[in-house]
């Protein structure tokens, strides 16, 4: 089922640099990591036909109920590859606007510190995926992998464009939550987002 | 009252990088502008009295507070200083190794951004008042204060070394509270900490 639907770009080891012939255009592209179920990244092609989306997923589970909620859709601005994040610079180079970090897994234990998509590690492999500016949009409910975040990111060189530590306090009309999102924030735990960039 | 007590060193207009000879050491010299009540400022000395510190306040009435403390007191590395933050850049030169910023007013409207002890008007006046690296520890209850402070910071240069979003959640053995944070944090309001450096 994955491997079939019309989202899913199961040819994309070949892709890299050359991402804007997928989509026809030269618009700007925005990659999601961990899109997971897809609220989020299915519902930001909708509202802005003129961003390039490319969601990243490599849970099975997850990817089969994003495939049905895109049964609806046709949105042709939206592509879906079934990876690790660990290959993004593989995937990109010089071509993507705006990278998303919506409620990563937050591997409390320090041992594992280097597999948060925040670390060192992931931020450089970043480094060569962004077009022209540097801009990573976070969001989590996850204090300690938010600590974390700021700290790296940071410490790496990126400056904050938006600091926000309980997103529901504030004006949210055009916030797009993911299924994760909106379950925790109307059980009443904050929300953290930040806008970083370089 | 304030004028006759021996912590209050009125005849600080000249004394501009010579503090140490005040102590009479070479000791650090720790600053804390709005000391308020003085209770972190007076167990703070209490508990290092291999550090110096200086606390500045601007308002009588809770100076007042402070001395009276003060009088069960016996700290030769406590001086206070009843003046107005403006004036920091006229107090101090290459001496000073940490400065506290604690619960400070939010002054939360826009207009007057600059009078917040982390805008970039006041950054500039602690440029010089470092000895070696610039460190300020901060802590407040104020969210939008404490997103601010980040942002202004993290964009005047500063690295982050602890990022605390919810302080009375984590070990606090060696915390010491303000008057202020003791009572709202016995509400359970979530206490901000961070700490920079450059």
């Amino acid at each position: 089922m994955i491997k079939n639907s019309p989202y899913v770009f199961n040819d994309y080891a070949n892709m890299r640099g050359k991402w804007s012939s997928v989509f026809g255009n030269s618009n700007p592209i925005h990659v999601e990591i961990g899109m997971g179920k897809g609220k989020f990244i299915i519902e930001s092609a909708r509202k802005n036909p003129d961003i390039n989306y490319i969601g990243i997923e490599r849970f099975d589970s997850v990817l089969v109920r994003a495939i049905q909620k895109l049964d609806r859709e046709n949105l042709a601005n939206l592509r879906i590859l079934k990876v690790d994040a660990e290959c993004i610079d593989q995937l990109f180079v010089n071509e993507i606007t705006e990278l998303y970090l919506n409620f990563s897994d937050p591997w409390p234990k320090k041992k594992h510190e280097k597999r948060r998509l925040t670390s060192t590690y992931f931020l450089n492999k970043y480094e060569n995926i962004f077009k022209d500016e540097q801009r990573i949009v976070m969001k989590t409910d996850n204090r300690h992998l938010f600590e974390f975040s700021i700290i790296s990111m940071v410490n790496f060189g990126y400056h904050i464009e938006e600091l926000i530590l309980n997103l529901y306090d504030e004006d949210i009309t055009l916030n797009i939550a993911t299924e994760y999102e909106q379950k925790f924030s109307e059980q009443g735990y904050p929300i953290y987002k930040v806008v970083v960039s370089k």
